[in-house]
């Protein structure tokens, strides 16, 4: 099976918990073992959202910004790397061209992000494209989609399969600012669109979710395009 | 005065029109001697579309149609380098990193796309953003934007002045293809909203258009921000 | 068996005969199948020489015509990787030092022009030498090396086997311009004949011809070094 | 006058502390405007710490941790670059040999890391080497060298000179580990020995200790040669 | 088994003695067809002397003397690259972080120098940290470490085990000049030291050493690390 | 005006004659100083051909061989670099295309060879097309072109002025074996007659030979191309 993982930024605090990147490691790892073709994508977090911050308070443009924010997802996808160990590629890629020469080595290829003006998210949809990914997990700080943010308000719904178009109609009502990307980036939805990727969005809290989400199982949310 | 400039895949004919060229490199080498900064984007035009054609054919995924677009797009900058002569720096960028450093050296810097999934509506976008252009003039091959699409029907109208938002929910309507990329792709939008870019759409067909422009002058279409 | 073919300017049409790539493209990527090592090496074709011709015209030195001709090269062999498919490299060497790195992975390599002064000719025969490789076929318009110019003369007969020195002398008959190499280009000629790489000019119009010379069959005109 | 300095670690807080930055990048700014050629190099600080030691919990060996560090140490740079602003060169280089080439172009040079198994020290002593710095100034969070940890006993008693074999000596006494190079990083000295580069230890606590570093005032720790 | 062997400059004189090189790359090359894991990294020799000398008398300082000793040690290593074969890998890494992605090929990987300021002794024991080698073979003219200069003294004595502080205080007293880089170069020992990569230093007069330290053989000089 | 020279190999001895290199630059630096535009391209001399001899000995094709040669030149480029000192460009570069780039800074632009199948001749004399050279000035170890080799028939004559048509006859009697490739290399011929760059060959022997022919004096041989 070919996939695509996007790891979320919730993966990856001011002070990164080593237990859960090893937990992930290891199942992402096994995941391989099994003889899939695997993608990782690593976001930002905290780390990146501070030196975007700096950045801009320091008169940093947008784009400035983002080619921070990209070095910081790259040394997350570092330590991604280290967490699956030997069945990880040794090597980043750092421009999407070079990704096919990675993947097909029967290791898991880690990558961050690319350019300014794409989030990590059209990065794990353009990785998927290109390696023709059978499936993306989208893994967040949430369950998945909800009617409302779940932090914010209790009683927000899980939506459980959402079509691609009314993802889109919501993404748009956002603006794009470097480091705030949000799960719903419209050049992301985009190229989902286009290629019309499998895509679930599951929760990070438990490598179990990716997994299973890898093996189709109904969890989290999935995006419908028919 | 920091200006970008856009030209349009109507410059990169399947012949091209050397003394199109011709005139417009004489134009906006011109500009640049007066002692403007400029950075020009070029489109991919016919042969772009004919390569990328040929690849869906071959069974090839999107965002390698987009690369193959992207070489194009470059050997197109490649002539309008030629057309403005010594006015012109002798390399072309092909990362957006690479920018600030090619600017400033007095010359126009001529590039072309940069990454699959980017416009080169986005990326002349983004390079207004990066070198903090005060304007950024997008030539195509009408006049401006207009209610309808002017080829098709002659009643349609010209818009003076448009806001931004209503650009983006166009935007939305259409799918992006690699090498259908519209006038009014999304991303690019995006990007222009977030900086701000004073912006203009008017004729490649004369390079007076793109000079009265690139001077303040009131033609074509311009977007509003509020 | 080590082999190089080069495909010549024919396959690559303005308008490109998707039909001849396929065919192609599954014949050679059946003799990787059967576990041969080969390098390809695309031409330029009537794009490259518009584009040479357009960037003359606007000024342009030979060595950067040659430059651009070198870009349309490498957007045609990206053509030729995806007919080929899942038995292609997935990516194009653009030096020479890089190219054994790419072979013997199992898959054909494919690749454009390198440098100026350098026809994709010069390239395929560079690439036979350092690829070791047991065969040079050069896929032209015509069905090998005639008295005369057979698109010209009716009555130009096929030769079947010509010296080395011979090919040499007619060689150094014509001049050399960017976009515009023969099928005799010097420096090729002097390549094969350090390296005494046994050649053969064959006809692109039939996928058949190339496998039938790579399978040593007496087809086209042969090189003979003594 | 030609100049290194090095930003220490000090500089680089979990939360930056901007008007610090501002401060030392106006103070710096200042200094290449009045003619003089600057090139500066960011530490680690608290962050490389992080990643670094949640890179060696994962297994990471010491030259890959170093590479994480000088990930972190360039997105450092790259503060420090956009605090300076339009007096800052538009890119930091990768490589030492790339360093001549920045240099010179009336901007100040600001880099990080460069390779595992060179402190940010070292990188500073190799940088005033092959650009011939008259000076090298080493910023750090004390006022220069102590007869003891000033944090840890008040009674510790700032050197004001020291020769470099003394230095060297204590140098020798520490283990070398990722993100935690000493002052007194042993290459480092050996590369000042070896060019007999003048170099002060002062603290990054004022901009104006920098400066006054710079313009040959007797302030900090001075490391004497013969 | 995981392995690297320094291959000292004696290896490479003027006049390079190509009986030498063949038998020592067929003893490489077999130890690595045993299905072991080698890189190889080749000194300066005589060449590197002698244009670092050159160029120190036309003004360059000790880093553009060291580049210039980088390059020769990569043309060294291009011919142990030759001299070992079909079991050798294609191309050479020139950087650390390449390293890794040449690694578990199956094949040598062979590599010279990397940067200012790292005798190619560093160089082989980052590439034994990076690469989690069990065993560091150092290659000299001589057959370990003595009491004294073998070579002026007949008299020395040579020492079978050494402890890592011992050879890092000898270090400490020799200068640090490019091409004169010795034996004990500090930061290699430093690697050592915080790697604790068990290392012989043997003899290059016979590949035989070499094989013989590889396997375990008590030979040469053996750092102790406890 | 905008010149070419190229320094043959005999500038480039084992055991290099410091004060020759001195002169050599102190001539150039000095032409450059009066506002002149000067490429040098470097031979590779006695140490290349040694590289080679060893490189084909260990079973090395020639193309490696090149490439062997063109990393000794690169080394022979930075001692003329050196040499020159501060008028000099801070990097060697190593593409063609790189070339305009590096030129019109106001300084000697310094490089060796850039591909296999490409002697130094042939690289400066597309340096010299490229850069648009009035003149290209090839330095030798004899005073010009002679009717036999001067060094064997002490009665061969001097040849003041030889058709460019002449010297490509001459050229193809020779095989091209790298590091052989004589004064008259074919390709670097045919690229003068394509670009009918104005070319004299003088001897290396005094400094004051390269200047005078760069004034335009008539001193050694001179190519005519109609």
């Amino acid at each position: 099976m070919r996939a695509v993982v996007k790891l979320g930024g919730a993966l990856f605090r001011r002070e990164p918990n080593v237990t859960s990147l090893k937990g992930m490691g290891r199942a992402l790892g096994g995941f391989v073992e099994d003889g899939n073709q695997l993608v990782l994508v690593a976001g930002g977090g905290e780390n990146a959202r501070t030196y975007i911050a700096t950045a801009r308070k320091l008169g940093g443009d947008e784009s400035t910004c983002d080619l921070l924010g990209i070095q910081i997802t790259r040394a997350n996808a570092e330590l991604v790397r280290l967490a699956i160990g030997s069945m990880a590629s040794s090597k980043i890629p750092t421009t999407l061209s070079d990704l096919p020469h990675f993947v097909g080595s029967g290791k898991a290829v880690v990558m961050g992000g690319l350019q300014p003006g794409q989030s990590t998210n059209a990065v794990a949809a353009l990785a998927a494209e290109i390696t023709r990914a059978e499936i993306l997990v989208n893994g967040t700080d949430v369950d998945g989609v909800y009617t409302e943010d779940p932090k914010k308000n209790p009683k927000a719904k899980l939506i459980r399969s959402v079509h691609v178009d009314k993802l889109l109609s919501w993404a748009m009502g956002g603006e794009v600012f470097a480091g705030r990307y949000e799960l719903l980036d419209p050049l992301a939805i985009k190229i989902m669109q286009r290629a019309r990727i499998p895509t679930r969005f599951v929760s990070l809290g438990d490598p179990g979710n990716i997994i299973a989400a890898l093996q189709g199982k109904d969890i989290g949310t999935k995006v419908v395009y028919s």
